[in-house]
């Protein structure tokens, strides 16, 4: 305020005043207080004056990371992701400011927007941080996630129809004869969760008992797939699928079963989640519950867009389907 | 000009001898109009006023593309390298701003720089636009350019050593006692035609003659792969190995060679290029040439710093080596 007060030539208080838009400051003088403090990036409403004004065409694209344990920024389908919203960006003639982010750091998202370098924000991953991004929505940060749909959720969530997933994947590798399902996700976070409650509502439609033994905890970085086949064998009981919650885990954990001396799909069938490019030129073939990526990307920009404009905008969950090669087995018709 | 003068309260020539450093204007004024100046981001030197001030914390990452038949953001190469730039950045306390270009619009690529978005810019690949890059240097644009080495190159460039990694597929296939080695890339750009010198130069130490109906000009994109089986095919022209340009073209090969009833290694080994993450569980795992995709990322963000900050800078050519696994078949020792 200091700053826009000697930059004009007037007193705090002036500023302040015609800042609240009160009639005790003159229209010129009014006028030049709020360019200044609009050319200046006065903080408080920057971002709200871009909005209304229109000048900025940037949007922040935030990955929280989950410090060392857990995804980062190798998995291909975040790549993938990554690509196609600065691909849908371009086509609007937006740039994109991108930033990784801590997960326990994500009160701190909107300050791209609140510094008036963005004019809104797209996060990719909603992490076990519903409630901070709830409350980013709360206070009016324009704001479109990638993630779960979740209960009492306040901003605008785009994502896969996750349980819906869960259910074709394990209805495949039922049809294909399989009973004893591995199960290689984290609950802890939402989606593998819900992929997971899709899994089991299948299993229980088909009479079969979940069972506790058959689910491994492993993170979405590349060693997940890994850990993920050793922990089985250390375990010794006995599995004739995997249900991996990432093509890349599908991929890792075919590598260390044919290392083991265990086929795939032969004595083993895998299935995949995301539908990467490289899943249909994998070896065998990977059988995926297909993520539509392109489609998620146009969807978030359209929808923070639509946000921006005060227009109405409503969570979506994007259509899921089997993608079916060879990596599960074929079906007998 | 006008809006500064109308902000500051003062008259256009006031302005004009501010900016010009007259000593007719005193100090407190001009302090006032530089500080307007900046704040409106003043176009003509408001890149070089960043650079002084140190204030700007974004460097624009731009990737080239060529309309519709070249390399685009699908490309697991390209999407390792945003990722691992966006890593260094960060690391370094940096924003990226990140968006596509068109490569017949090179001369554009200072734009984030000139209105003042970004302190610096990373050009990723330099297509055949070697003559407009240069431009941009000469003009003093902080540019760091991701590419081959050239003839009369004024701007910093960080690559791998191409023909080096040419010659070493190209040996490793030769004492594996490949002789007819099918080369897919496309020889227009850069990169692959110092790879082929490479491969060339190998052969003729083996005193094998160049075979032009090896070579096959395929495009970066995955169908690039499958295209050039599909055309070694219809020239009905042994070989006996496949030198891709990229993993991405390797793999696509591989599963096109398969459905074709080849067995690779057996019958068509393959070497690929980049060693991305994907390529250690693909089967057979690729033999490719390594490119350190980290410390190349980490190499464009520190040289830029450098160049930014007046200090020394050269181009370098990051070391290649080999990475040997199972597609172009095992070494009998």
């Amino acid at each position: 305020m200091a700053d826009i007060a000697r930059l004009a030539g007037v007193s705090t208080a002036t500023v302040s005043r015609a800042l609240n838009h009160s009639p005790l400051v003159n229209e010129e003088t009014r006028a030049r207080i709020l360019e200044l403090a609009r050319s200046l990036k006065y903080s408080i409403n920057v971002g709200a004056q871009n909005l209304r004004l229109k000048q900025n065409r940037t949007v922040s694209v935030m990955f929280p990371v989950e410090r060392d344990t857990r995804q980062h920024l190798s998995d291909p389908f975040l790549l993938a992701m990554l690509g196609s919203l600065a691909d849908a960006l371009t086509e609007q003639g937006f740039d994109m400011l991108f930033s990784r982010i801590g997960s326990d750091e994500l009160g701190a998202a909107a300050a791209p927007f609140d510094s008036g370098r963005a004019i809104g924000i797209i996060l990719i991953g909603q992490w076990q941080r519903h409630e901070q991004i709830n409350e980013l929505a709360a206070r009016q940060v324009p704001i479109v996630v990638w993630g779960a749909h979740l209960p009492n959720q306040l901003y605008c969530c785009i994502g896969g129809d996750n349980v819906r997933g869960g259910e074709l994947a394990t209805e495949h590798l039922l049809a294909l004869g399989r009973r004893r399902i591995a199960f290689f996700g984290d609950l802890a976070l939402p989606e593998p969760r819900q992929r997971y409650r899709g899994h089991c509502a299948a299993l229980e439609r088909h009479a079969i008992a979940v069972d506790p033994r058959l689910q491994v905890p492993v993170s979405f970085l590349p060693e997940g797939g890994v850990q993920g086949v050793l922990e089985m064998v250390r375990r010794g009981h006995a599995f004739d699928a995997v249900f991996a919650c990432s093509d890349l885990l599908a991929m890792t954990a075919i590598d260390t079963l044919r290392t083991h001396g265990m086929r795939v799909p032969d004595d083993v069938a895998v299935t995949g989640y995301d539908d990467i490019a490289q899943a249909a030129v994998f070896h065998p073939r990977l059988t995926t519950v297909c993520q539509p990526i392109a489609l998620a990307a146009e969807t978030m920009v359209a929808s923070l867009l639509s946000l921006i404009n005060g227009g109405p905008v409503r969570s979506v969950e994007l259509p899921t389907k089997l993608s079916i090669r060879a990596s599960a087995g074929e079906l007998l018709v």
